[in-house]
Formats: structure tokens, sequence, C-alpha cells
């Protein structure tokens, strides 16, 4: 269980860590859309490991390929296979950790539950397991882009206790994005930048790690996304960014802060602008009653320090005996600047298929 | 779409507000267990409306029928069909809202997404929905005490910004219990209750709302529930929350305050117990790489203050005018104590459906 | 499991024999359709027992109730239950088979599977657990009726060995469905009604039953519905067929009939007639490569005599001695006049979820 | 849609017959079960072109890869993803059809559909998309024989008018799997198969195809697989079966003879033999009330004769224009051989999955 997701838009990953390939099949992408792997291969860059000074030294090119689905670089409506075949697995790196469960990490619940497991580097619990997210994300990506006018757009807002705390212009998407990817972390505020990255090469350099906050945003999204009851349009924004390896929490519009004020100060005011209807604040992150109001779609993600750290921990080994654990390997000090095209692609995962499901909601837009 | 949750353990809920009927359908539920409605009704009478001094006047008694599913009291392994049958619905109380959206609620996001809407009380949007929840967890929650030994406690921990920041003693469950639900707040700390009360009742006297946090903890959780990638325990529990109204955020175990402490201070060192592999700490909140550990599960929900207000507030209407807006009608202040049980059912769904689901993990432990 | 069917149009039935009441939870009906009983009712009535000379006595007037999902006789994208709650359940007639299992009944193998079971009457096995399918079938057919322009039309082709080898008139469907209801067999031709009828009621007093044939039509059926591999139309044709009680087979167009013939005898040439593809013949029965070509939907459905007789029969009991079993109560002697809204009904469902399921195949046609 | 099957043991497919690969994503295969190639591939040796004098001369070896899934050999409870990559796709050999429909394909009804359709070979709805079908056909196969000793073997039973009539001996299933395999028909009766060969050669000599029925039967499926209503095993089964190309239609058990019998004719009366209830007879085809009942399995597939023939036939072409075709290329003159391990595969996954579902259906079973 738990490798699908989506209604129509449905998306199965496969893959672990240091298995042959790693991926996903797309089943019901509608038929006659453009896609080639121009459309895939950068969000799987902005993705991959050892793309610049603040992400783990892994080298992996991450070449993905398009296996099925596509005829003359148009979909057809059969699924789409998707695959990134692994080079750069050294198993001599994980020898260390065959036995012993790293603190906080999936080593110790995997093996619980499945007995048997893939230890080297996490398996199917390993990041690189979004793989197949973000390259499905990226399908989802255009039919919102080309077909609902829908853009999204993430990025780093806080590490440990440094907070972007300003508001990016979204205004024009692509110049949004590219004030965010003009630095390693993905932050909309060039020196802030600087201070995150010399803040994750200290704590690097000292065996530790770091966690953070990812904002996202939707924009374009119309009215009438998302559903009553269990698939609320924020219960599955929820769902898809808890599914990300390190979330703690997620809040959607004011989130925790709600909390501490009055309906009469917190409520979204409707109002008429341009012959339509608006809000005049957005405390609601565009969902009211689990259904998009045509306001942009706003929440924040909190992630935890990387588990894996090189420094000396305490921990127990399969053979239930207290021991002393130390970390080799390359890992990343802090996901969060990779953790950008995961969140993306995990809301476009929800949103294509929301928008797919729209198409069949109202009786009189029925079509033969 | 979206009436419907879980794999094994499937509701399917219905209902709306001021229709006829509300309830559930379960399908699944292991045959040969012995269910009646007192295994329903308690949990039911915890959510229903018109309990105590802090909740909405409107008096229902909620009283379930179980339609199907059972015989001689005992479930046979077909859909266990569940109804409450509306009683009080006042039709005069929303006749000033069948034009005018109410700012923050569903009344704009219905009537974009469906164009025809129950306006009366909400419809499907309303919190009555939940009664198929909270009788379908009431079931799930018995198949968890008497066959995993899980046991679910929730409370609430913050009304506005007074806050429970206390450890509650949950060793003996129905211990804890008592001392939640012997306050009209249920909170575990009988002075806050007194201060809370005054607060709703100041607030409601005010013709405003409050919101707050309810905190829930599932214990006795064994290491090996919940799916790698999308369906990761924290990811399920994440959209089981964010699908209660009122909803804005959720963390798991150190949430977002894990976002400011590095790695080494953050992992939950592992370390034998009575022979048994148990963490030091428990920020992971019982759930690590997405599976449960074996330690309790923890997690907090915002809840925003409820949108329904009867100040004066503006708004538009159906037509597109500017207008104000004065709600009349019987509407809960503070949605918090009400919301518990909810909680508690949503939570329930997710595990008995993982409960279900680990029976069939492990190819040696296969049965004919 | 197996309550539930449809992607889109999904149907959750419930409800046993002896229950308190049966039904249906609809989920995803599009929005603002007219609803009201006078839909469903007619149905249920065709599917009632009691309702002529060749049926079971049972009186039961299996009158509905909406109990969600409308408002102001219009359905509103909510869940639409349905229930028709048991009147006449006499529990005297079952005391005789409270401990042996009739012979090729479902007493035997829902004692292997759930060990605890409604005895009386079949419970969840009994065909009253098509009053579910058959009152969903009635939103399908009119959603299909008057949005895709598509009629479903069944009726008895054969009892035992009294074949109606005609075709029948379906260029106008109502007419065709006055000629097929106007007699107690729902048989296309008035004369062997009455030899059916007579062959009924003869084996009745011999304590004896009877099997037949069901064929259906579906008119209207624009090309393109269906899915490649599993959800071939056929294949989900096949599968609503097989899940109505005491069939045991069905073909499609030619069938086992295709067998002995090559294929230049057997393909379907295309043609063009007034600027259409068509096909000369329909040896594929309106279904190719599972897709349906826009030709008429053919099919035959095998049903064995009821197993349920009152002749005296050899058999075993719960505590698995051989014994001599004689059914009392109140039987039919031949399921197919009451089988065809049944198998209308189970078409609909396929069909219906197929039309919502159209709206977002290609590309192109995706609107905001 | 469409391209997934099961609920537990669920299975999604993926390829066209003219891409790069074709294969199967299998999820929640459970964890801790020894896996190679070694169990796959013979089956698709089974199912590949080329194989013998009998099928098409287009020459592939089908070898597969597992991409992921397994670790050292075993099962990790992580999907497994199986490929093949397509080799020897003459792309000359299907210019004719680029823009003409062949008579009873799908050619038609996909370009109907999808608009954008893959011409080559039939793209996804070639036979070659069910390549997928049979790898993971033959993990279920393992599962079922390892964990449930239940073995399952089809066979040819007639070829146009030539008819296997025989029971062949099943006592011990490896040998009969012997005589089936020992011909190119895999019809157990060595000088059927003779006759058989000469007819399809000569069939295919003179340009035309051959139809014919596969009979399969499983061997110890335990009482209480298949649930009621919507999943009844033989609706199933039905789906499963149509779901393979070519099929026209199938009966379990008795099937269509069952009409032309009573009751008291046709029941199946349940004995005690050796301890365990039995029936005399097995017209129910080991399924009653839609629940298997510890008998044996048994139906019957009918499969049309080949669509594609080289004979000259009339058609239209994309531009609406009569057309007269004929179409070179290398085509099996008669499925029915390769169609014995499709049979076989798709009742393993539609058993597996009951398999694992078995396990969570009775509350006293349930174990932490």
């Amino acid at each position: 269980m738990g490798s699908t997701i989506g209604r129509l838009f449905r998306v199965t990953t496969y893959g672990e860590s240091h298995g042959e390939a790693l991926g996903c099949v797309i089943e019901n992408c509608p038929s006659g859309m453009p896609l080639t792997l121009a459309d895939i291969q950068p969000d799987l860059d902005r993705r991959r490991p050892g793309q610049s000074r603040v992400t783990t030294p892994r080298d992996e090119s991450d070449k993905a390929r398009i296996l099925s689905g596509t005829f003359e670089d148009k979909t057809i409506g059969s699924p789409i296979a998707i695959a990134v075949f692994n080079e750069n697995a050294r198993e001599k790196d994980y020898s260390d950790i065959k036995e012993i469960f790293r603190p906080s990490h999936a080593d110790f619940t995997y093996r619980e539950k499945y007995l048997h497991r893939a230890w080297r580097g996490g398996g199917r619990a390993s990041a690189r397991a979004t793989i197949g997210v973000v390259a499905a994300g990226a399908v989802a990506k255009k039919i919102l882009r080309e077909k609902a006018g829908v853009e999204i757009i993430a990025y780093v807002s806080q590490i440990k206790d440094i907070v972007f705390s300003g508001v990016p212009d979204l205004a024009n998407p692509n110049a949004a994005r590219s004030v965010i990817e003009s630095n390693d972390i993905r932050v909309p505020d060039a020196s802030l930048a600087e201070r995150m990255t010399r803040l994750i090469q200290d704590t690097r350099q000292a065996g530790d790690s770091l966690g953070g906050v990812v904002t996202c945003h939707a924009l374009g999204v119309p009215a009438g996304w998302g559903d009553p009851v269990f698939d609320r349009l924020d219960a599955l924004i929820a769902r898809a960014m808890l599914a990300i390896p390190a979330t703690k929490g997620i809040e959607i519009g004011s989130g925790f802060s709600s909390v501490v004020m009055t309906g009469s100060e917190h409520n979204d005011i409707f109002e008429m602008q341009d012959g339509k209807v608006r809000t005049k604040t957005n405390r609601s992150g565009g969902i009211q009653g689990g259904i998009s109001n045509g306001m942009p779609i706003e929440f924040r993600v909190a992630f935890k320090p990387t588990a894996t750290i090189s420094r000396e921990q305490m921990s127990v080994n399969e053979r239930g005996e207290n021991v002393t654990l130390k970390v080799k390997g390359r890992h990343d000090p802090c996901v969060l600047p990779r953790a950008v095209p995961i969140v993306e692609a995990m809301l476009a995962l929800v949103l294509a298929d929301q928008f797919l499901l729209s198409q069949s909601v109202r009786f009189e837009d029925l079509r033969m």
C-alpha cells in the first residue's frame, strides 16, 4: 500500500535508493498533450543530489526515460511509465548501518513492519523515493499550467531560526522563480540565502543537521476544487505534504496563528473586485469548507532536521544491544533546498487530480 | 467524491444538516464482533449539540439506528449502515443566509462548485456531517481496543490564549478520560476549564467566536502501522484531521518546534527498555519514516475561530452585491469541546484501517 | 469488500433480506439534476416480489426514501442515500434452514467465510440485496438518458428451452418497453409469455425451479467508453452481470458462437453510413478493443434455475451431518422476470461511470 | 483508467506494442518472499511470440528485469516494478494500417476515444500489453502455491469446431501441466493437438484466423474467497477474463447449459466426505453466492477469431473513405495457445488478492 495517489490523475511510484531504478506510472493523463523529457528533467534536476554547496555530494544525474504512454511526443491516454536508473550506489557507505537503527530514521520501523528490508541507503524510505513524485509532478504541472492557468511556487522560508518574513512578489511567476532559484537555498532573498548557506555549512562541519519551513503558493486555482468531508482540498494537501520525508507539520493560511484570534478578527470578508467575489484577507489560504475559493492557495510545511547525522549517537542494533553509532556516507545536512521541488510536485499531483475531477461535477456541464 | 475513507475498514458518510438523515456505511468490518447501539451512542452524545453551557443550544438527540450489518448483536461482515434522523431543523433560522455568503464559511465555495446547494444550515458542509464519522469511529475504536489494545484519548489543550501546558497522566486511559470528560471544555484541568468556559461565554455574549487546539494521543499502537510514500501514517492522520471542519493545521510530535532544533538535539535515541526497543524521547510522535514505532502517537490540531458569528459583518450576496450580514440562529461560539470526539473518531478510522491492513504484510505470516 | 462499484459514479449498497433496511449511497452524482422518488420507485416496483403470477408471493412494497443528497428536488453533489425499510419479514419461514445448508445456495459459503451469519432469508446473499443496485441504477439511467441519450433495454429471451429468437424492434425504446412490460415474463412476445408463464407455474407446482437468459441492449452509447486492459467495457459489464445472484455466464455480441467462425466470417466490416463510421454487422456487440464503437451494445446473461426449491433434497447441516431438507417459505420459481430491471440497473451503473469518466479523457477538451 | 487491478495485491501495467518497454508495478506483495526472475520468466516465455509453429513469427525474447521491490532475492514490501524492453519493432510493417481501421480491431475505438493514438501494432490494445499481466501473475501464482496451496491450470479445450471434451486428470498438477505443455496448442490430448495445429496452419495459409475456448481450473482454493454483491468471485473472474483481448464470453461451472436444467437437476448436493463438506457435483464451478466453496473453480472463456487477417477486407480510413485493406505483417492466426498463460495469470491476480483479503475477515482471527 501507499505508493499510489489520486483518483483520476493517478500516480504509482516505485523504487528504492539502491535498487535498479526508481520512477512512476501515471494513469489517466489526458491524451493528446505534448510531452517529452524536456518537461520532466528540469524538476528532477532541481531535486537531484550533488546540485549545490548545501546538498549531499552523492552525485546522481537522475536522467529520466519515458518507457510508455507517449507516441510522437504526445500522450496517448495510456499509462506513462517513467524510470530513472540508479548509477552511483556505493555499497560500502552503508555497511555501518546494516544492523544498527539510525535514530529518528525509518530503519527500525521498516524492520518491524517488513522484517526483510533493504538496509542500503534507506531503501524505500530514502528521499530518492520522491523521484517518481517529482517526475509525475512535472507532468501534472504542465496540465495545470496549460489548461487551468495554475502556477505553483514554493520556496524556503526558514532554516532553523533564520526566517524569511517577507512576502515575495508572485505577480509574475517566472520572475518570482528566477529570484528563488538564483541561490542554493531557494529562499527569495539573496542576503538571507548567504546566511542560511553559511549556517548549513557550519552545521555540516559540526556533524549535525538542520530543519526549516517551505512555503508554497498555488496561483490561479479557480473556485470549486476539493470535496466535502474526507477529500477537502486542505486535507488532501496535508496528506500529500506529510507524505514527504522529514515533515512534521503543515498549516494552511493562518494555520496555528488562527487559534488566538476571534472570529471577527479572523474571518475573510467577501467583497466584489472587478466583478468577481474576492476576500479582503486570505487567512483561509484559498480554501473554505474544504473547497478552493479562487484566492491563492497558501500553506507552510515544517521539516525536522535531517535524522542522519555524522556526529556519534547512541542507539540499538538488530540484536537488541545498546550500541554507539557513527554514520559515514554522504548526507544532506538540510533537506530544505531540495524539498522545494518535492513540495511543488506533491501539490501538483493533488491539484491536477482535482482539475480532472472538476470536469464532471455539474449536471448541466456534462457533454457527450 | 470525498465521502469515503479507508482501504479495508472503508467508511462512506452521507447527510446534510437539514436533510432527512445523516449517517455512514462501514464496509469490511470484521465479522463476529459484538456490536450494538450501546457501542455507538456514547460518542454521538459527546458530539451532539446542546450538551453543555458552551455549545449551540440547537438540541438534537442524535439517536442512531443500525440499519444493516449485524445479526443477533454481532457483525456479519456485511456493510454496517447507521442512520441518525434529523429532528430539530428550524427552517426560519436560515432565511437570512439563503443568498448571502457567510465570511470564511463554505457558502460561497459550494455555490461555485455545485451551483445548486442546500443553503440551510450549511448542508453537507455543516459539522453535522461528522455524525457519520463519529458513528463509524466508535466501531473502529472497539476493534482497536478489543483486538489491538489501542486506546485513543483527545482533549482540548488550548482555547484562544489559555493553554494547557501540562502532560496528562494517560497511564490509566479510563481515569484520564474521566478527568477530561468531567468538564464542559474537555480540558484535563478543572481550573483551566472554568477560565475557558467563562471566556467562551463572554465571547458568545459579544457575538464573536474562538478557536483552539485539540491534542490527541493513541496508546498501544504497535510498531509497523503505516506505509511508505503516500500512505505514511502521519500523512493519513493529517488528511483525516484536516478533513474536520474549521481545522487549519496539524503537527505531529515536535511539529513546527522541530524546525529550530539541530538533528543531534531532535533525534529520538533508541534504547532497550524491558527487552524492547524504545526511544528516550518522543519528538517523532510515535511515527518514523511514516510507520509507527511503538511509542505513543501524539499530535496537535489547530481549529480556527468559528466562522459563523452573530456580530454584523460585511459580505456579498449571490447577485454579486456588497451587503451587510447579521446571522441569527444557534451556533457554537467555539467548536473545540465537540471537536474532541471527532478528532478521536477520525484517528480511529485511520488506525482501524491500518490494523486490518497489517494482517497481510509479511509473507511468513499469511495463513490459509 | 464488495459492496462498492464505480470510480466516479460510485455506489455502495447495504442491507440484508431481514435486517431493518436495505439501500445504497451514491457518491459523486452530478449536482443540479432534478431527482425525486418518482425517478426511482418504478424500477423498484419492477424488481419487487409479489408483483405477478410468476414471482414469490412474499409481498413487499419496497417503498424508497431519499435520506440525503437532494435539496428542493435537485441533486446537490453530496452523497445520495436511499433506503427501503423491510416490512414483511416472517421469521418463522426460515427456521428450517437455520442449521442446514441449502444446496447451491450461499448458506455454506457465508458460514465458512464469516462464521457468524444472518441465516434468515439468505441475509446479504438474498436477491433483496439488489434493491440498492436497482435504486442507484435508476439514478444512473436518468443521467444517461438525459445527458448522453443512452437507453437501456433488457428482456427475457429464454426460459428453460423456450427461446425468443426474434429481434425486438428497438427503434422506439418506449414502444419496445411497452411490449416487454406488457406480460409477466418480460419477454417481447405475448404468445411466448403465455407458454413461459405456464411452464413456470407447472414447475412451481412440482416444487422445482427454472433458469433462463436475459438479453440486454444499450442504445446510443457513443464511441469511446471503456478503457484498455482491466477496465475494458466488456470486462466491466461482465463483472457487473456476474455480480447478480444466480448468473452463470455472459456473452457479448457473438459470444461463444464466435468460436466456430473464421476471422473473415466474424469481422465487422466498417463502412460509412450518413457520414459516420458504422459496422455492417455487430458481432462485436458494440465493443472493440474494450471500447464502445458507437453501435448498440448487446449481451446475454445466463441465469441458473433458482437454488431454493421446495422439493426434498439431501444436504448437510452445521454439525456436519448428512440430512434431508425440505424448504418451506416463499421463493421465486424463476428469477428471470425480476432479473430484467436488475440487469438494466447494473449496466446503467457501469455506463454512467464511463460517461462521467469520458469528461476528462482528452487534453484538448479540458475546461476551466 | 483501467490499468490497475486488485485491492491489496494491486497491479498496474503499462506499455504499448512499439513503445520502449512494457511491464507492471505490483503493490503490496507481502514482504520476505523469495523472488527472482526465475519465478517470472517461464510464464513470459509461454506467452511470448515466436515460440512455436502456430504463433506469430515476430520474435521477441521478452526478457524481464526487476527494477525494484526485492533485496537480496526477497521481496521487501515495496512496489515490485518489472520491465520488458521491446526489441523487434519493425516499423515498416504497420504503415498500411496507419490510417485504415482494421475491422473488429481497436484502431477505430482508440481513435475515437483518444484522438491521438499509437497506431503501430495496436499500441496499448496489442496483446503485448498482457506482458505486465503475465509477469505479475507469476508472482501471484507463487504466493498462491506456497502459502495457500492453490494451483491454477488452464488449457485449450476448443479450436473452431475441434473440441476437447474429456476431463483432464488434474490430480497431479505438474503431470497435468506436462501433458498440456507437451504440444504447441496446449490442449491435453496429443492427437487433437495435431489436428488443431494443421487447422491453424491451413487457416493461416488461407489468410484467415480462428477462435476457440480456454478452460481453466483452480485447485485448492479454500471455502470463503470472494465477497457479496459487486465483488463476487465469479464477477471478479469474469471481469479479469473479459479483460483479455479477443474474449467474447465466459461461463462458470455449468454456465449457459444450466439454463435448460431445473433446480432439482442443477443443484449441487452437499455431503460429508472425509469429515469435510463437499458437493456431489460441481455445477457451481466452485463458487456459491459469489464465494468459493472449497470445490475446484472451473470456467471456460470464449475467444473470437483473431481480428487481424491478411485476407483482403473492406474498411474505412481516418478521412471517412471506404477503402480496401490488406494487412501485411506478422500476426497470430489463432491466439488460443498463447492465451493459456494469460488466462492463468489473470486468475492468479484475482485469487492472490482474495487470499490477502481473507486475512482480515473474521474478528476472532485478527492478530496484533
